[in-house]
């Protein structure tokens, strides 16, 4: 009995997993906080996108030696950092309560993944991400057509010097932290137990994607966000950002599926209950 | 029944609407608490064009080469961002509990049009603001007063290869992001459901701020605040500045009303429940 | 009545005011919570001074162009405001539960004129305060000599070009917007009524630090703080520090006194209300 | 008894310290929480590594004046120090309610000496850091291995110019500074005293963590962790980096047993108390 406390656990179960969300639930088409969610992952994903490339186009025509004496006099590849990261942490807290706050195709198929949201509502949050994304990325061409041109239109592509394989893989782990992170965040287990999760939720999704572009972005320009990379490269429109375009589907996809098996799996149940739990619900 | 439980949705009501407030509210006036606000307001204000508009001044001063070989040596464009947006966080964080921490006549428009301060409240609280701005720029002007004249005095003017109507846009679409933040953290259907809202709201609006500032620095130098353009253009009073100055007024508040109608009819309720309510109040 | 419900404002009483410590209570010696208090006071200034400083010697030494070609190869100023900050965030929210996170003469000096801490606490932890920010520039010294002399040891000085007025009102504006934070954070009244407050507090002080940095380090290099600048300027000790070093006293008390009567006689009652109790007490 | 009322101090005691962790405890072993913890660890470090040493190595890529004309094209020393920290940050936030978020054997040893984790959990946390460690420095080689070579593998090496003692003084103090922070943060007295405390607390630890890279970057590169310092070591294998290796576990364990030995006989309890309850757990 007295080994019933352990380090950071409860014994006794002070939360509930709610149960597997069914596949299909077509009586949500009827509710207007479904369609209130898509709006609200459109409207946001379309800032998203907006603010960001808006910061790379400017980063970059303020940085060009042909334009300006001072190389130094822009936001520097810190700044685009903030610029994604901070998005993500002011969207995530705006839509948290309206969509869940996904704002990108990986983290919606992860949830879908671990039975979080319907197949119907991870198929339109992705239409709607992805039509946001091409919304927002229009816009800053509509502002300034030959700056967004010259300077690349913030489309993803793979860097000189790196193979496939490396893209593939920083696109794989670096998507891989983020669902992590956004498991950790949103896992009603924890949420119970320690205060400072849902308070805090935004800020270490928003950190995540800040972390992952300081470190990926000489390698892919940092996709991890496959509307974010599918709506650049609809608007830039250029052959070499398709042509390595598959690489920013499929490796946040794996990313995805890879943590959504790892919070799954090893860090929310034994592999053995898990088991039993997922045969008892099919 | 067993339908009623939705995606982050409570189906039982354990919120309250508070009642709009009315337009003309003549006993404000006698109250302490009324003044305190508008005095409130107005040093908020105040310190945040001192602290910002130095920041400004002391970058270019320090990066100017007639000055200086050391053209790193200023605070960067990042910096300026971080003033903007680290001084809004302070200021909503000290000033909510006193007059709601609008600093800017964008929001408190926005929050006029919701119904949530009186038309007496907005317009006392945007005299005071515009008067803080120029009375916080008056100070850095003082203290030094050619590098003020020299270096722009911290005024938006639209940068040379933006049309205006994209100058209007940059602001339009900076200040939406501002107001839903502004919104989203104050709303009090999610303060009930979701426990990060009340305790993080003044870090998001500060960083929706430090994220308009990165984006939109190199177009207009960044507005969406009525009250921080004119108090700039007020102290500068450069012909150049006033030439551009209405875009300042009109780009903010036409942000904030979209944001407003954004939240009260898309995210709130259906439109038609709204407009139902809105009836009922009248 | 209906009239009670004011715009974020409790009708009624819902906290409670401590009562003004005493100016003298000698009892306080006889506790270890007391010894702990000035122990932790010290230990967080020695560590404050020792990080800060040692970031802005290495930011000096490796932008120096006799020693590096890269000129941009140091933190940046930026990185140097995030130190100052940073450190300050850290630090009260360690010592926060311990001594009340002071770590600077003016906000002790701030939070005695208000009646929060005794005369002997006010006293012991201002002794403290200095004693830990020489020992911390102490331990800077001793690990870089040369740089430390070469680069000006991180003390304080009012910068060629602006007189002694403009450095003493940027010391006071500066102090006042720290001291003003931290009365806001650690109000009992906003406390029981916004919950975000207590839980964040550390965070925006951190805050108001890296902004009065971030605009005014052109000026005097930033006190608000008489016992950095007071242990730099012993450590250092040249001439020049020690010419200026009045501003750094005198300044700093100003901008508290003035913050902690705003807040007290302005926000927390009206002038009347304060001043009968004020009465009462003496 | 009104003297009982002390300045930030409950009299009446409304938290309990959980008792001393057994030395061994077998049964720890038969647990899935268990293995599930130092996998977590595992793979925590991995992602602290990859992600930290991808972006030094990035950062040493762009601003080579042999590859690239613009020596501001990086993320900066400071983005390098934002990489630590925010990593620390969501790290520490993500793993918290799994291991307790150590993710640092110097960590694990602080939390060892007060009694907090047995010894067997000790050591397999300090395996699976380590471990963890040279598979995240070993993903980066394999990305890019001529740029890894090139620019130093992210291994932490005396600079020149700084003498062995300078060198192990700033791994101890910044090591003091990173575990007392956690235990500041874990207290289960301040926890129930102050509402901040549990929420905060992965912020105030990664900010620790960034704070001090800011500062000891010029000297050691920052270990304060040496499974950080160990896995690049392995990795990177030159004879410079093991020649100074015994630098960064003995300063990291000094420095993590000051700040236990100063939080649990300090500022937890007067030495009498601690000595006294320490004998009755013997």
């Amino acid at each position: 009995m007295a080994k019933d406390v352990e380090v950071g656990e409860f014994t006794a179960k002070d939360y509930q997993d709610p149960p597997p969300v069914e596949l299909f639930d077509a009586e949500e088409l009827t509710k207007w906080s479904f369609h209130r969610a898509v709006i609200a992952e459109f409207i946001a994903t379309l800032l998203f996108l907006y603010i960001t490339v808006l910061t790379v186009i400017g980063y970059k025509s303020q940085t060009d030696p042909t334009n300006n004496t001072d190389q130094c006099g822009g936001v520097g590849i810190l700044g685009i950092a903030w610029a994604f990261g901070g998005m993500i942490f002011v969207l995530v807290y705006c839509t948290a309560g309206i969509s869940g706050g996904h704002l990108n195709p990986a983290v919606t198929f992860g949830l879908f993944l671990a039975r979080k949201v319907s197949l119907l509502r991870a198929v339109m949050y992705m239409l709607a991400q992805c039509l946001g994304a091409i919304c927002g990325c229009g816009l800053v061409k509509a502002f300034q057509k030959s700056y967004y041109e010259r300077y690349g239109g913030g489309a993803n592509e793979l860097a000189p010097g790196y193979s496939k394989g490396t893209g593939l893989a920083a696109e794989i782990i670096g998507t891989f932290v983020l669902v992590y992170t956004v498991f950790s965040a949103t896992d009603p287990k924890r949420s119970a137990r320690d205060s400072h999760v849902p308070v805090l939720a935004p800020l270490p999704i928003g950190f995540a994607v800040f972390m992952v572009v300081l470190a990926t972005i000489p390698i892919t320009g940092t996709g991890i966000n496959p509307a974010r990379s599918f709506g650049a490269a609809v608007i830039y429109n250029k052959q070499k950002a398709w042509d390595d375009h598959w690489l920013f589907w499929v490796g946040p996809f794996i990313g995805a599926a890879i943590a959504a098996i790892y919070h799954q799996y090893i860090l929310r149940a034994s592999a053995v209950k898990a088991l039993g739990s997922f045969r008892s619900n099919a």
